[in-house]
């Protein structure tokens, strides 16, 4: 995509500098209009050293009203960027809708920068992830513009020479993270393969010679304008710009019956749980050592008992290292972005462990049986999800899935038994009630979820339920195994 | 406060383990009541290496709905942490309404471990710091209970010595900041003066014996339980928790004329300007070299020019190093919080610009004007402004505030020209109108803000706006004569 043959160069007759004049006003309404329609877009402008990349962040800026967009200049991860998952802080700094994010260099320089060593190893698989990355976004309703500003080796390094100069510019210049002079060459034909593995229908590249700068900054704004017209004009019109396909949902799996496999009693429990527990305090000290996340998820019925086996779980671990995520409906803020933000944003730093009282597994859960999403965007989130716990796999984590069934009888005694505990009858809800009208809708969503999303990196623990105990003690066990089979690598 | 005498030691007759169920019930119910009277509550555990402060911690969270609180272990500060002002991460910790902070440790150790070396000289400057930031959070309404768990150091030294045999306990001791075994006889009067200035009726410490667990914790809930259920009981009564004098505002400060020094014409303008931009790109460089974060703050009549003015400063920045912070309405989370936390949250980084159109200011503007806050809280706000700004500038930060002043009838003639223009129309809405008719109230405030608010470390500039481009030139000269001030301290 580098290849001259492919780009249209500058007319020498045209005064470029005179065609940008009329984007300023037409931006600025966009920008507007795209406020109304609640559109997120991401702006990302990668390309060659000295190709004038700050340049034209900075005129693209320049008329936009700063309320609408945060431009993220892209360089070394802080310390506390770094340990996390490579995409990590490049999905946090995704807009909200309606709002802008524009990226000085993003995951592109970074992926090359971070991987030089193995680049041609790497970067067919992270090139996968980012393409996961960027489909989450645009199914989502996002627009991802992408821009590479082209410059020849010829032309780099001349501008680098004529830097030497200006100590302002030979300033920043001097802050690149790679030998550009040597590099360019090298870098050529990776470069070239990866914009040409993710020129994906949904968030094509532009890729905009940069030698004239009026000429780059006309082709920017015309690029940005343009992408921006066709996104409003199909959110009016309500074309959904459908790219991925669904996962048929036709498993036949069964939920098991939720009787335990041995019902405990009290003396049993209670020494079974502590030597348990024991063994779960020491497994955190070895996650905290070799710097492995470990994330457990907590999903079951109603009143199946997941406060509980927290808190008995919690019990044996030092508060500095675990944090317990409840997970209600998301605010204001999370409303605004895609449902999987909120949940980057609580894993856990490597070491620690996250607690999540129920999960991103709402999605195909409550939203899909109490109809808060579409169906495409329910039926599409098994990949997803599947793909985001992939990232965190990737990275280092353990990942441990409960759902913790009851029957639906059990439920009914244990919703009576709140009602009738003062200190308890807060916990039960008009809501609950009516959650448990829907008993078989839910029960077909649990088992397209365990069916679609039980995978080899990050497969579920169906625990019965039924004798509060036993599950307690199930949970126990399946988390110490996870663990172990991880720290066993380590060795 | 350390001393024997002023401690209640459990009872040996007691079973204080016993005592402690019935907390259960009552710190869950006390939990949502603060919920619901939307009260910010901080609990700060300090005390002793191996007094027990994570043990007490994980009891204290056990009872408490994850969903209302969050547990800071405050260790040592993360890279991007330690770039900031000392208070920063605790500031941005702070509970929203109805919500708990808890932290296993705070700015109390922190202050000590951070400062070892000259602890003595620091911890006098240092405390007035902290008093003054644990002010604000209570003067606005939150709850702050700060315990010191006590041990001595024969205790102390058993403990360490008992951990030795358990690799668990012996892997969190180990990771402590200092030698505990040696240092505890030399920090004991440290501390012993730290917790007697900082011990303030809105805040004071509750030292607990700490040497049998049981009874720590029963203390611990019984404090806690007390300082919340007198919380709830002031606010049901409508107790106004007023610690804290106002200033006398008769300042006889009336604001100059409006008009330029000298008026400019465009060639002379955009002569001066380009000689003046040339200069600011070498003084961000500066700053960047020399890790100094400079905040610019405009303020100034509705349509008097500051996002003109700001548009004209940017384009000789590098967008890698300054971001535009449009100040509007507080949105649903920063309603929640104090009304400076928004600006903790945006302060920049050493080394970047932060450009803020409309700031903290608003508290004694708009929000004084509008009737948004109390007559209580907005005159108290100078006081907190300033030691705000005084934290910024002991952190090695520049402040430069601009008023922007045009004169009434400039105001009129700018609101009909963006109605006559169609590109800028959107700009004016009914509010500026309604602002116009209230320009006297407006005034009075600017002028009690510029005389209560004009420091040394920070004054104010008042610029004359009613030509633009005089203007423009004003706050260019501005800041870069306060930055060269800063640098030149460097050399």
């Amino acid at each position: 995509m580098l290849d001259d043959v492919l780009m249209k160069y500058p007319d020498p007759d045209v005064d470029y500098g005179k065609l940008i004049s009329p984007f300023q006003a037409e931006i600025g309404h966009l920008q507007r209009e795209i406020l109304d329609l609640n559109i997120p877009v991401m702006i990302i402008i990668e390309g060659w050293d000295a190709s004038g990349i700050s340049d034209i962040c900075n005129k693209l800026i320049r008329y936009l009203d700063p309320r609408s967009y945060r431009l993220y200049p892209v360089g070394r991860p802080k310390e506390s960027e770094a340990e996390m998952p490579f995409l990590w802080r490049f999905a946090l700094a995704a807009p909200e809708e309606g709002k802008f994010a524009i990226f000085d260099r993003a995951w592109y320089s970074r992926m090359i920068v971070e991987n030089k060593e193995n680049l041609k190893d790497v970067f067919r698989i992270k090139v996968e992830d980012i393409k996961a990355f960027e489909r989450h976004f645009c199914d989502d309703g996002g627009v991802l513009i992408k821009i590479f500003l082209h410059i020849s080796h010829k032309e780099q390094k001349k501008r680098f020479k004529e830097a030497d100069s200006d100590p302002c510019r030979s300033f920043y210049l001097k802050n690149v993270d790679w030998n550009p002079k040597k590099e360019y060459p090298e870098y050529f034909s990776v470069i070239d393969e990866i914009l040409f593995r993710t020129n994906t229908p949904n968030s094509p590249w532009e890729v905009i010679p940069a030698e004239n700068l009026d000429y780059a900054v006309y082709r920017v704004y015309d690029t940005v304008i343009n992408r921006l017209k066709a996104a409003v004009s199909d959110k009016l019109k309500g074309v959904e710009t459908i790219c991925h396909e669904c996962p048929i949902l036709s498993s036949g799996y069964c939920l098991p019956e939720p009787h335990a496999p041995r019902v405990l009693d009290r003396k049993e429990y209670k020494t079974k749980k502590k030597e348990l527990g024991k063994r779960l305090s020491e497994l955190q000290v070895e996650l905290y050592r070799n710097k492995i996340p470990l994330v457990i998820l907590y999903e079951g019925w109603d009143a199946s008992g997941k406060g509980g086996a927290i808190t008995r779980f919690t019990r044996y671990l030092n508060p500095r290292g675990y944090r317990i995520e409840p997970i209600g409906p998301p605010d204001v803020k999370e409303k605004k972005m895609g449902y999987l933000w909120r949940f980057y944003k609580r894993l856990p730093r490597p070491g620690r462990i996250v607690i999540f009282d129920r999960t991103w597994y709402g999605r195909v859960l409550v939203e899909r049986v109490e109809g808060l999403c579409s169906d495409y965007d329910w039926k599409r989130a098994y990949t997803e999800i599947t793909e985001f716990e992939h990232f965190i796999d990737e990275w280092g984590g353990v990942i441990v899935k409960f759902w913790i069934h009851i029957s639906n009888e059990e439920q009914l005694d244990r919703f009576r038994a709140r009602e009738a505990d003062p200190d308890k009858v807060w916990k039960i809800t008009p809501e609950d009630w009516r959650n448990r009208e829907k008993w078989d809708q839910y029960e077909e969503a649990v088992c397209d979820m365990i069916s679609l999303t039980h995978t080899p990196c990050c497969p579920w623990t169906i625990v019965s339920g039924n004798d509060k105990y036993s599950a307690r003690i199930q949970t126990f066990e399946a988390v110490i195994a996870a663990v172990e089979k991880k720290l066993n690598l380590f060795k």
